[in-house]
């Protein structure tokens, strides 16, 4: 099965502005039984998209699509549900207003009743701006979500997180051709920067110092950071899109808990595995076991990875990749107070 | 007291390339006395220059001008010593040579030998770039070096830490108004683009966590980040030039330890304070540990700072200061291996 494409209609924002025909994709994996009592929702990661989550679905492993309906979801900016990029005037490229996760979870929520009738989620899991999807669903719908995984993630965008966005955005910025969103083709040392900012951000001082880098292909480190390869982060604009939805990610900035963070955490009745990577220079560990603090049933699972924020990645140390399905397997295991 | 100048004539440097009429530029701070033994060098770092050590020098700290005969020497590119700024044609801005770090000791301790008459040093202090002389003072001149505190910085330039000054470079070049080095006027820009950048790298993420970047004149984040203030590091060609002896430093990198950093740590005999900064994201603790445990007269003392690289500078929290002051009188006190 290929992905299938939601339309949503126009939506209102939270931040303001509306979107007249705003769509959403995804991709399912395994069959919905007839408890729709199965369902797993994994929504995607800044530059993410659907495809790029098959890799850890599939037969023998912990989300296995002969047992449970995972949906993959893709947020929007992605390049896939409404972007910058696939959208039309007036809210093309940087006219494309910004979309909070709560928007997001509240549409992927539509698209589940509305299309499948689904009313409560076995798991949601994700990584990166994905886990701020998820710890998101279990503070504003806590009666619909037995269980959360957000992985190398956070509740809320940390200060340093948030300069960090920064220089990424300066990075996709600097280019002249970027032209403030209104460019000819999409810029190519804009993201030239960014992948050079990802390199510094992206994984962590132990990587290198192991040199795990270097290999066949790159002796040093300045040839590795020369290589030519493709630049897969995809349309500027909609990169901006996703940074502008994590920069302000806050799932207690809402009518429910008007910034409350602590209050929003409670509010998780979910049975939650927090997994930060032991080395993630965007979401270090320690930001995780403040959240975990605040949470009734949840627990601090520290992916013991040198790889930061790439930690059980594809591609990662395999030792990190089994850590973490093997997390998912018994997450799913454990009964959930939520009934 | 202003600075002195001091003439070094024509020098020739390790990766090659030569400097016709190179100076080099030093504030001293107390008397030398009689029997010579009471001198403590202090090399500036990166972006810095010998005034902005004076706030750690004075009567009843440890770095007592009525005790010692405190040297501050300005590195090479730092606009003071020859740097791409105030040196002539052929050899001005991009067309300064790389100076390492090696280049850096030798002309100091011709300066100290040729105008002093000094042999042998008390102590070598210095902090991030200056604390890579001071581990090559020790490394190269063991029997001249009695005690070594380098704080904030490596023997030996890490990969990570080379990959994050390639997005220094990235930031400081990436402003039109460079034109590879031949700018009409210092470019705003890019020392605009490398301040957000070492806002990220500079500082840690608990730094941020506990919002000590805001203040009355700064309610949020997006606050400090759009701060008007002086953009104060300089000549952007001279923190290249500098950047570019950083980089590749690397205290093993000579006729004498061919790239063996082993050996080169364990030459220094030198009493030695290391001290690195608990949160610094620039040189991590786990490398002064490693560097630690091949010296033999080595201790690890961690700066328990959460101002990441920027701990013990001015300030910063107080108690670190008190710290690493307490830390240099105690060296100070010791016993050196070096008689």
């Amino acid at each position: 099965m290929t992905f299938e494409r939601y339309e949503l209609g126009e939506i209102d924002l939270q931040y303001g502005g509306h979107l007249p025909a705003a769509q959403i994709t995804y991709k399912t994996h395994g069959t919905l039984n007839r408890q729709k009592d199965n369902v797993i929702v994994f929504p995607t990661w800044c530059t993410g998209q659907h495809k790029d989550v098959e890799w850890i679905i599939g037969p023998g492993k912990a989300l296995d699509p002969g047992r449970y309906f995972i949906v993959v979801i893709d947020m929007f900016g992605n390049g896939m549900s409404s972007s910058p990029s696939n959208t039309s005037p007036p809210f093309d490229r940087s006219r494309f207003p910004r979309v909070s996760i709560l928007d997001n979870v509240r549409m992927e929520r539509r698209l589940l009743e509305e299309k499948f009738g689904i009313e409560r989620l076995k798991l949601v899991i994700g990584r990166s701006m994905g886990a701020q999807l998820a710890f998101q669903w279990g503070s504003y719908f806590p009666d619909e979500v037995e269980r959360i995984l957000p992985m190398c993630g956070s509740a809320r965008t940390a200060q340093h997180n948030y300069v960090f966005l920064a220089t990424l955005k300066m990075a996709l910025t600097s280019d002249p051709e970027w032209r403030n969103g209104d460019y000819a083709s999409n810029p190519v040392v804009s993201r030239q920067r960014m992948r050079l900012t990802v390199d510094a951000w992206g994984l962590s001082q132990t990587f290198y110092r192991r040199r795990l880098h270097l290999n066949d292909r790159f002796a040093t480190t300045q040839e590795y950071l020369d290589r030519d390869m493709p630049l897969s982060f995809g349309d500027v604009n909609d990169i901006l899109t996703q940074i502008a939805t994590w920069e302000v990610a806050d799932i207690s900035d809402n009518d429910r808990f008007n910034k409350d963070l602590g209050a929003a955490l409670r509010a998780i009745k979910a049975k939650a595995f927090v997994m930060p990577s032991k080395t993630d220079l965007y979401f270090p560990p320690e930001d995780s076991e403040i959240e975990v603090a605040s949470m009734p049933n949840a627990e601090l699972r520290v992916i013991p990875s040198v790889w930061g924020h790439r930690g059980a990645s594809p591609g990662s140390d395999p030792a990190d990749i089994e850590f973490f399905d093997k997390a998912i397997a018994e997450l799913l295991a454990t009964t959930s107070p939520v009934k």
